[in-house]
């Protein structure tokens, strides 16, 4: 998802915008930044650091608002740019807009409350026995720069002031980003916009930096300058692992957040398959086949016992397949990685190929693939379970509920479990929601995974290697949480403690856990 | 401190006890676990895992009471062993025999509290436009086995029953204990009572182990097991920066909540200098002494800015040191350790030799040593600002503020600061914290950094290399989100919701983010 996504000029490492329907490029040529770049948006970030983070919670509050504002005045410019670089149609990028600004001002709402600050006081006891107690007093500070790698599935939400953006700003830390170059048009519209918010709020310019070029070298001088203090990272598992693996060897190692990959299982519960097979069938390819299959969350698997209602759901699903339409991928590289996969997987014996897509015109285009394999073959082949980027998933058929067991068991760290299941599977999937806890990030039931609410009880995260750190989330105001750490200060002076730990401050509504006990005050 | 501070049998790698006082070995030899014995533990711990998670609050919370209830029921043999083990006092160790149990009572309290479960819950919104909201409820569950290496300095408090162990008990994980090599007697007699108080609470055996060797194999296979989801370490900064290799390399990576080392910076402002120099002299010198420097938190830095004031500092301080007795150090590779560090800094030309204390009889016995350096000299060698772990320290000299400015940005990470200051210091003092701020865990004004309160609002953590994840503390109630993860329910029917989510549930007190709105009910 990197440099094939562009097209570069040899001569001088600049590199043009590329039309995701036919390859070509378009527009004027975009210089590559290189180290001294880096360097100069690491240092400017550092510089605005200290004084970003001591700004009060309303300006920064209204800063993520006034980006949300930038943004929609950029007008239809930048949907058509999006359009253009990404392949995705209107109304989803026209939704994925609103998405973008919504995500701002729920961060923004977040700052405003306060809760991120984690604050804790424990009052002195000078005449507790044996030794006295300190005045104690706790809040969360922001980590410092971070750097945020865009998606190029999210050319919005998941980009440039995207989630990671808006999370990392809202925790008091400048943002450097590494514009993804399949939409650089895009990016660049939004970065601007970015900046305008900056200076309209009258915030240091170091705040926000936008960085792009094609290639891995940029990447790679950002995550190791020393001023930068995480990284937030939304792509292929490979990317993730580089730059996880660039970020503990530093001098100073740094948490990365990378949100790499998943297969996203879906079980079909008996009751409910044998209720509803065509059904389910028919709904799991709407969902399969959304947006080319190009979501993090796309169902790469389905999991269900053999038995009624499964034939029902295959035919369902296979005349479904049949009928989509080949879907415009966002790059000629993930198209070519997608066709790979599907390949690989239909020239594999133990697969049967149930069904495939309509073939599409144009070098993008991506045909739905549907496979089915048994459970014995999927446990004796790891590579089964791997993901496929695109509108490719496979069906495993379990003989039984333990074996059903022994196959999500054996799955890797995912993002999301799907449960479909009606009043009779409830033991059942009771049984099967401590294995699923253990593997996923979020369960959701009769629904499908590609939803992804922009929510404060939404985990968009999972066990190793769905992320490098599951710790989190990635999506919703949890998020914040990954860019602060705690500081305590003890028996410091009014005038010297941060004023949102001083007594006078004590009343503004920001919980605050005094002695153990939550206060709201 | 690891295989030195045991005798170790050749023939059959059994070890025993060492007296810290001579060097001898004493008692009967400890059978030294294998590979074997660590597969065992943590398939035991991982059989255990569902069972303990699910149990109710009241029940873990009476747990942690109950070990130590049952920690204080050995009575005098546990004092007697770890005085004869550790070299340190009975008083310090009766003091951290209460402090251990307090530590378990107030996560027995945050158990309880219910706080820790992250409770958020966004109803559903049917009529939502464009699309419904779904009903989203999260929580955080824990992550599975932990593995805990007990610290030599504190063979209670940080050791079998310690804080990283009550805090990951606290959270739901199983434990398996990595006995510290210089006092396993100790570490046998808690972790005895440890297994009474699973028997007694009716837990499965799994929830606690403890395995016991020299030397490293034993807890290589610890941290590689595939089972072992966390680390929580107290030790040096060579053996937390290997367990973090190990942990790193892993086909599954998982999370080392390492503590390593610091030199805890103590500053000494010039109205406070000027006003009580000597007074600040001698106090500090009983902070550096105590327990023979052996705390990780030990002030082995001070700055001050030359002027009026610093020479009563330094004359009290070494007259203080001058009548320090050697202190009784844990072990003889820890003896030699501090020998090493201290000839090494009295040989440098650049570092003056200010104060060294008595000298004492014994092969552990630790002679204080104070030096002094100019900020120049500092800056420009990093080695001078190495632990040396126990009572050796260095006051650098700066010409004035900025000076002291640079000497703090060129600092590593630290556990702790420590800023004396009158009321005419405040402006400095505001100056310097957002400095200090990004290099420590834990600021404290007129004190000093050795006594570490248990307690809501203490960080006992820091940037690397005081640990290796700022992003959290091992000492007080914060210390249970270290093993903490979150999920996410989407649409889950009621009987299969985690009992704490259900619409039923809601009553019980426990803290719940609704619809991103704080509520205690």
């Amino acid at each position: 998802m990197t440099a094939d996504s562009a097209t570069i000029d040899s001569a001088d490492s600049s590199f043009r915008s590329v039309v995701a329907a036919t390859g070509e490029p378009v527009g004027a040529a975009f210089a590559t930044h290189g180290p001294d770049d880096v360097a100069a948006a690491c240092a400017s970030a550092e510089d605005a650091f200290d004084t970003y983070r001591a700004s009060d919670r309303e300006t920064r509050a209204r800063f993520l608002e006034r980006i949300g504002e930038e943004i929609v005045a950029i007008g239809d410019d930048l949907i058509v740019a999006a359009m253009r670089e990404s392949g995705l149609p209107r109304a989803r990028l026209e939704g994925e807009r609103g998405r973008t600004v919504g995500q701002l001002k729920l961060f923004a709402g977040v700052v405003r409350s306060g809760a991120w600050l984690g604050l804790r006081i424990d009052p002195a006891m000078p005449e507790r026995q044996p030794l006295p107690r300190p005045d104690l007093r706790l809040r969360m500070i922001p980590l410092g720069p971070v750097a945020v790698f865009g998606a190029s599935n999210f050319p919005l939400a998941f980009s440039t002031a995207g989630g990671d953006t808006a999370s990392a700003l809202a925790a008091g830390c400048p943002v450097v980003v590494k514009g993804h170059p399949a939409h650089p048009q895009t990016g660049a519209l939004v970065a601007d916009a970015i900046r305008r918010a900056v200076a309209a709020c009258g915030l240091p310019a170091g705040v926000f930096s936008h960085l792009v070029g094609p290639g891995n070298a940029l990447g790679t001088a950002l995550v190791t300058d020393p001023r930068i203090a995480a990284v937030g990272f939304t792509g292929s598992r490979g990317g993730g692992l580089a730059l996880l693996a660039l970020a503990q060897a530093r001098a100073v190692p740094i948490p990365v957040y990378a949100e790499m990959s998943s297969i996203n299982p879906v079980v079909l519960l008996p009751a409910a398959l044998k209720a509803r097979g065509a059904a389910l069938g028919t709904a799991f390819v709407g969902s399969l086949t959304m947006g080319a299959g190009q979501f993090c969350t796309n169902p790469g698997l389905v999991l269900a016992i053999d038995g009624e209602g499964l034939d029902a759901f295959v035919t369902a699903a296979s005349h479904a397949v049949v009928e989509a339409d080949a879907g415009l991928m966002l790059t000629t590289g993930i198209h070519a990685a997608y066709q790979h996969g599907v390949d690989a997987l239909a020239g594999r014996p133990e697969v049967e190929t149930v069904a495939r897509g309509k073939a599409g015109n144009g070098i993008t285009r991506g045909q739905a693939a549907f496979f089915s394999t048994t459970a014995a073959a999927f446990l004796a082949e790891k590579a089964l379970g791997h993901e496929v980027f695109g509108a490719s998933s496979i069906l495993v058929k379990c003989q039984d509920e333990a074996e059903l067991a022994r196959v999500i068991a054996g799955l890797e760290g995912q993002l999301t479990a799907t449960l479909h299941m009606d009043a009779d599977d409830e033991p059942a999937a009771a049984r099967l929601l401590p294995m699923l806890e253990r593997r996923v990030g979020r369960i959701l039931a009769n629904g499908w995974p590609t939803g992804v609410e922009v929510a404060h009880a939404m985990v968009h995260g999972g066990p190793y290697p769905a992320t490098s750190d599951a710790r989190t989330t990635s999506v919703g105001s949890l998020a914040i949480d990954r860019f602060l750490r705690p500081v305590s200060y003890q028996n410091l002076a009014q005038g010297v403690l941060p004023p949102e730990l001083r007594d006078a401050a004590a009343q503004d509504g920001v919980p605050c856990l005094r002695d153990g006990t939550p206060s709201l005050d």
